[in-house]
């Protein structure tokens, strides 16, 4: 029975599903991002010592452990983003590691959800992260956003749009406003898209000690959005003064005007943006795919110069992650994503008689020598039933051994001779095509 | 700190490991696998009804759950392998699936072994199986070895050797042979490389009742390898007499003739291979790296004909399984893999001062327009240090901006006047390449 939270594709989905990781990957690749991954566990410590999520941690037994173990500190729980156990990873292995450090990291992780709200509680994510020991320089959170504007833009999906904005912003923001509990003046702004802009201003009086004036600057700021630097000028008309306001809109400028150089269209600033994890010191971002705006970001992450610290050393860091099964989830929901077959496999050679296979099975080796994805038949059924295998799985050639053999198109019905050690199907054809709705 | 049975790699072990599940992806889809994932949790009642790993289950508990969860059927569990959850999918999908259905699958699978045993208790599986409905032509049994052949032959490591064996001559055997517990007899003699064959015959006369001489006579079975039909007479020599060995004798000859005829020198017929779990019905599968005997198998699995039913329907099967990470961490351990940088990177592009980082973005975009793995150097630093920061990563190309741009291959001290629009590197520098040792 299927297990509310856990999602699992049908093949042909799972094809799709492959093909878009691999154009992530090659695309991280090109950037340089070298592959890592992490244990899928960290000591439930690590897990709590960072970000809100800590709530929704999967812990594990051992169903022959002993009975008596009590949770505890060093209990396993299995990670809830790649960002967390990254951090732990370079701490533990800063020796044996160059700086900057730029890995790509592609996994599963797991959030206790209460299974009646319908979230996915396993899925799989697609990160890149820079961090650096002692400082990272900025330029590195200019460059995210390329990174996923080139990954996703190969891809038959909506365009993205990627909203970024600056911690410093907001907080310098509401420090020069006068409020002092500037998280959470973030985390009751965060929920603006939740919940109203009326119900945000009731509990920043409510819960952050703001005056119904400060409360509407507040809102005031978070409606600002701009696809070049005149978001500035909107911030200045505010009247708000602060150092930190400062440096934020500056840094700002710099990821929406390095994007606008670059990849015209892809970035927005957005200055509601806020991220609920508490580790992001700067910049931030989310991601909506065009059309598709109300199903939320389907990519996010940001700047966090203290996540990862040991004794007197500090790693800053800045990364962004792609959530693969929620981007996926959304786009199989409004069937807009389809795979030109189910199955891999190109060529099927037709089995005339069942003692024939070893000849057949040579012709699928030599095929397959050219790298042509090869399958034999499963059995000498009527030539017509064996069409139908290749038929029902999208399989576009099925070959006859003969004198000579002859290779089918199944889809126009063109037949012609062919030699196994030669003949080559369109480029098209090699692979399954994915494309868009 | 590391988790005991958790590995980790370093970059540039993952970098090989990257590149060796490529190629076994690579070689499935060649033979026509379609991708699947399962998801990583099943009920325990589906984990405790197959096998015998039942007992190393890692459960899952919502740190946040009801206080009041006693363990139960429904509880969710980790999987210990990637055939089990096969299965069941099979079974929950089964009206949207094409049989015979072949698919791949590469996941992580976890056991909750005691952690003093220095066992892996997270580790990568890369499994293929066929299943079909009602029956599944044997055949497929011979494919299996082919394939693995094929994957690990294109890999830098020692060639595999696969040891196959046939449930039902064991069976047939001990069961002409006048033993009625068969399954004890075999997981007995299945401890056999563990505990040597005087403690197999003793424990064969405690537990499985065996005389002396029907224990002997089932050493004397186990003893028996050849890598052509010539078995088959070994084992008749033995005087033994059931229809179930003529027919497991049978299968077994098929599978190393097979072979012989398309990998020759891959396939042994090796007596002794009995598999601990309990759900293979026929062939069976284990492998060994040539001049790593001694650390066991790297590639198992077998026939199934019983392991996925519901009603009146089944699903037989025969599928194989390459132990990843237990395959690398052996060769890791022995230094017998290495990989010519840590980094994908092939060009570093040199920055002369800050204010050209846009240009040098421009000449990265355009090497990386014809796929040339390329990153900015993150820091107009002095060029030494910038050639520094290339070579203790192994990126073998520096690109300096200039009128004309030259680019240097830092190995050789070559440079040369260059075109992003245009340079190629050659072939081989392109991408990271793995060897042996």
């Amino acid at each position: 029975m299927p297990i509310s939270g856990f999602p699992e594709w049908l093949p042909a989905q799972r094809m799709i599903e492959q093909r878009v990781i691999d154009r992530i990957r090659a695309t991280f690749e090109l950037y340089g991002f070298a592959p890592l991954e992490t244990r899928s566990v960290e000591p439930l410590e690590t897990l709590l010592s960072k970000g809100e999520t800590s709530k929704e941690v999967y812990l594990l037994h051992r169903l022959q452990g002993d009975p008596g173990d009590a949770p505890s500190d060093d209990q396993l729980g299995l990670h809830f983003d790649l960002t967390v156990p990254f951090a732990r990873y370079v701490v533990e292995n800063a020796g044996k590691l160059v700086f900057p450090f730029r890995r790509y990291q592609i996994q599963k992780v797991w959030r206790g959800e209460r299974p009646q709200e319908g979230r996915y509680r396993e899925f799989l994510q697609a990160d890149i992260d820079v961090v650096n020991r002692d400082n990272l320089p900025f330029h590195y959170d200019t460059e995210m956003p390329l990174v996923i504007g080139d990954a996703l833009g190969g891809l038959p999906i909506p365009a993205a749009r990627i909203q970024v904005n600056n911690r410093k912003v907001c907080e310098g923001f509401y420090r020069g406003l006068g409020l002092s509990d500037t998280d959470q003046v973030l985390r009751t702004v965060d929920k603006l898209d939740k919940i109203g802009p009326a119900r945000v201003s009731e509990l920043l009086v409510e819960t952050a000690g703001a005056s119904p004036a400060q409360a509407s600057a507040c809102l005031d700021l978070a409606a600002i959005s701009a696809e070049d630097a005149s978001f500035v000028d909107a911030v200045r008309k505010l009247g708000v003064a602060d150092p930190l306001l400062d440096e934020g809109l500056e840094e700002l400028v710099r990821v929406v005007e390095t994007a606008r150089e670059h990849a015209p269209g892809l970035v927005v600033a957005e200055l509601k943006i806020a991220r609920g994890l508490d580790y992001y010191t700067g910049t931030v971002y989310e991601t909506q795919l065009r059309g598709y705006e109300r199903f939320g970001s389907v990519c996010s992450g940001g700047r966090y110069d203290n996540l990862a610290s040991s004794g007197k050393e500090r790693f800053p860091g800045v990364g962004i992650s792609i959530g693969v099964s929620r981007m996926l989830g959304v786009l199989f929901g409004q069937r807009a994503l389809s795979v030109s077959r189910s199955v891999p496999t190109c060529v099927l050679v037709a089995l005339p008689h069942e003692d024939q296979r070893v000849a057949c099975d040579r012709i699928a080796a030599s095929l397959r020598r050219r790298r042509i994805p090869t399958e034999v038949a499963p059995s000498a059924a009527k030539f017509g039933k064996q069409i139908q295998y290749a038929d029902r799985r999208g399989i576009p050639y099925v070959w006859f051994p003969g004198s000579p053999d002859t290779v089918k198109d199944i889809r126009s019905g063109d037949q012609v001779p062919a030699d196994a050690a030669t003949w080559q199907p369109p480029a098209d054809d090699l692979h399954p095509v994915v494309s868009g709705a």
